[in-house]
């Protein structure tokens, strides 16, 4: 390909690599399994953010910031959290930085060893809940509903450009309430965010559902997730929600007096998403050509192509530009004009990597003919438009391309969604055709580990329409005490 | 005092740490030197952080995010940096945790040991100019205007909330040239934006100019700084913009093809501003009552307090507050109402304390005379306010404030900045009275040093405006080169 971009077909992986890459969204950082949000690729993140902070700011959450570095011996105060998930971690042990005797280079000063080792975050249950033991007395200081924008760390051995880096940026909220029924009420209300986070601006359809008990999260009492399928019909686990009950607040001895005057331990959630969706994103609509991007949360969502050859030709034609820049601008609609020397087929390809909803195009002809052309990311399909509806026009369509790429990722998830009664069926469609797999489980952590070791498929979740009512397990043909969706997840 | 709080007088460090405390902006963090910024104070900083940011897009910067982690060899390729300043830094050397043979602890596991430790970011300079590498070929690539939002970390033994810790927020802007000119031009332009943010934002007056050769950044040309006078008279640096020449760019090797085809080393910039401008709010305006807000950056600019006692008089009150609150949400107003179950003295104080512009008291006499009360958080000045004018008062109000404490913070400093002529005066003024100190310097480091020595005052900038015409050194009585400004600094 031209554009030096692995076709989907040949190498899905390396496909993804190549738009993340070539699109300008990321880079490879120099520690390994790091990486470099390039300016393109943050301003997705910062829609992606800024559509996610208003909904939690308008149900009354609060942003905060905790440190980076944890006491090593709060980790052990969860011990399930530990074990769970909190061993692959970056340790920091001294402090200090010397100069060699060779006056060349810099060591360690190990002078400088720090009395307890500190970890950088991999999430921050521990030292938040640590703080909520200062700040929650009584019933009258909750819900405490506090969220923090935030980079952590995972010392991952196998990374992977957004969907798993060593360093990642996301949000995690963790509140504080007076009862279970409220902390779970506060889980489900997340999860609904996430939903409409995904759907409405990502255009990423999704399920909800819990986790099972192998799959939640360590530490939690309840998991729940967001689940999306990718262009290869792998699953990504796009959010999650977790009711922690009241585990990390009898870990930390974090208790309240209630509204009958007794001390009682603090029901907690936490939940998160983070930069991962972005992959997400690129995955669930990009195509051989680049980057598909929903018009809510392009960067760009109106690149402006002006095409002349001479010098009054290109007066004539900017004169328009600008004055459709201005006026798309006054809309909030956000438009660039691309006139650099290169030809209008290099940009055309360059913009299309790019992801952008609609590429106006404005040629001497057009202007003349008060006209001019778009042409849409998701169809490729080009329309003229008069000059005096444009503004109109690009409008409707950013709203048409938005509900359409929503509309495709819908029907492929539907269309690779399987009903499979024998686990003869399973294995073909999980191992040949890829997809999500609904069936009857019989509720045993034996069958779903004997299934994920035979398949590498998971659990991603039971699915909150589960109606396992005559059901059999697809694997112990026993009754079915779930029907679950299963797949292959990143 | 009744709050809790030390007064200025009796001990300005710790009325701070009282204020900043008991105000709910920070809490102190588990690990040493380690801030928690709660709710209050992060909603200030991303208030801070939104006006700086829009000035940013505006003139054409983007931002990116780049890695945490910086391979400990960067830091040697830039020698006088290290020296400088990259020494007292955290270095993770370990990236697993294990469970202790007890089963009880965790400790590190001693096989996870990195072949070269990395090191948490101080500053990412080196990290960013690696990647500038890749990104940079031709004067096409360039200007290349990054700015980044991050954490970062400088091993501080003497940590103060906000002013010194171990981790703080900041933006880092990173830019990379054609020419000197351009880069000096940069230098200078977001030295500008930074004056615009701490005077019509922060309402804090700054001095402009450059470092001494003794004061700038390690790796820079020429170091710029933005510097405050606080409560106390000493000096807070506020942003520094460096003009970093080809530094940087040589110490990593960044060429770039210039317009006559030649490989010409990249000329850079670098600059920033932090969580320390939160600290630099509290002190350049907050006084033994508590905090005194800028309306403009204030999380809440007015709070309103309804006054009632029967459950009837409530239901009247709160009609009206209602549809206060309504009307001024529309028109983009900061506003809260704070219908606890507090006293009214208690809720006045709790909110003084907050630094919250203005208070809005309502009660049922108010409500028959169709008015209410309007309390300045500035001046103390109270005024009664008919309801029909009440919107267009409020902002003219949050106005009046907005620019009266700056007016306010000017005039102090314009009275506690002293001309002097001999070094008598010089150190009666540093040592008793407390100021900026406004006199002739021979240019010499040995003059700074020994000046810096014996009292502990710094030159903070040569002013854009010095005028060091028929001058003399303060200390050595030579021809002064500069006219300069010392003073004590934080």
């Amino acid at each position: 390909m031209s554009k030096g971009i692995t076709s989907q077909k040949d190498n899905y992986a390396t496909w993804y690599t190549d738009v993340i890459i070539k699109s300008g969204l990321a880079d490879y950082g120099p520690v390994k399994g790091t990486m470099v949000i390039k300016p393109y690729g943050y301003e997705l993140w910062e829609n992606i953010k800024s559509a996610l902070d208003k909904m939690l700011k308008d149900s009354g959450h609060v942003n905060a910031y905790f440190p980076l570095f944890i006491p090593k011996s709060f980790l052990a105060s969860e011990a399930k959290h530990v074990e769970g998930f909190a061993k692959e971690c970056a340790v920091v042990t001294h402090h200090r930085l010397r100069t060699t005797e060779d006056g060349q280079g810099v060591e360690v000063d190990p002078e400088s060893k720090l009395e307890e080792e500190v970890i950088v975050r991999p999430t921050s249950e521990t030292v938040i809940w640590a703080m909520y033991k200062k700040w929650i007395q009584s019933y009258r200081d909750l819900p405490l509903l506090i969220n923090q924008w935030a980079n952590v760390v995972r010392w991952e051995m196998r990374t992977r450009l957004f969907l798993r880096t060593t360093e990642f940026l996301w949000q995690e909220g963790h509140t504080a309430h007076e009862t279970n029924e409220e902390a779970e009420q506060e889980t489900l209300n997340i999860l609904s965010f996430y939903q409409n986070l995904a759907e409405d601006y990502l255009a990423i359809p999704v399920l909800t559902g819990i986790k099972t008990d192998a799959e939640k999260f360590a530490g939690a009492e309840k998991t729940y997730s967001i689940e999306a399928m990718m262009g290869d019909k792998r699953a990504l686990q796009a959010g999650t929600s977790h009711n922690l009950g009241q585990n990390f607040a009898k870990a930390f001895d974090v208790t309240f007096q209630d509204r009958e005057n007794k001390e009682e331990f603090v029901f907690a959630t936490s939940w998160g998403v983070s930069t991962r969706l972005v992959g997400g994103v690129v995955m669930a609509h990009g195509d051989d050509n680049g980057l598909v991007l929903p018009p809510k949360i392009a960067p760009i969502q109106v690149i402006i192509i002006p095409i002349a050859k001479t010098d009054a030709d290109k007066e004539t034609v900017m004169a328009h530009v600008n004055d459709i820049v201005s006026q798309c601008l006054k809309k909030g609609i956000r438009i660039k004009v691309d006139d650099s020397n290169n030809s209008p087929g290099f940009k055309f390809n360059e913009w299309e990597l790019k992801g952008v909803p609609i590429r106006l195009e404005i040629g001497v002809r057009d202007v003349s003919n008060r006209e001019v052309v778009l042409a849409r990311r998701d169809s490729g399909h080009k329309q003229s438009v008069k000059l005096d509806k444009l503004l109109k026009s690009i409008q409707n369509l950013l709203d048409e391309i938005q509900k359409n790429i929503l509309h495709k990722a819908t029907d492929f998830r539907d269309k690779n969604t399987y009903k499979v009664k024998s686990y003869k069926e399973f294995k073909d469609i999980i191992n040949k055709t890829g997809g999500f797999i609904r069936c009857g489980w019989d509720g045993s952590e034996e069958t779903e580990t004997a299934i994920k070791n035979e398949t590498k498929a998971t659990i991603r979740c039971i699915p909150f329409d589960s109606n396992p009512k005559g059901m059999k397990c697809v694997y112990s043909g026993k009754d079915a005490l779930y029907e679950v969706v299963f797949a292959k997840a990143y």
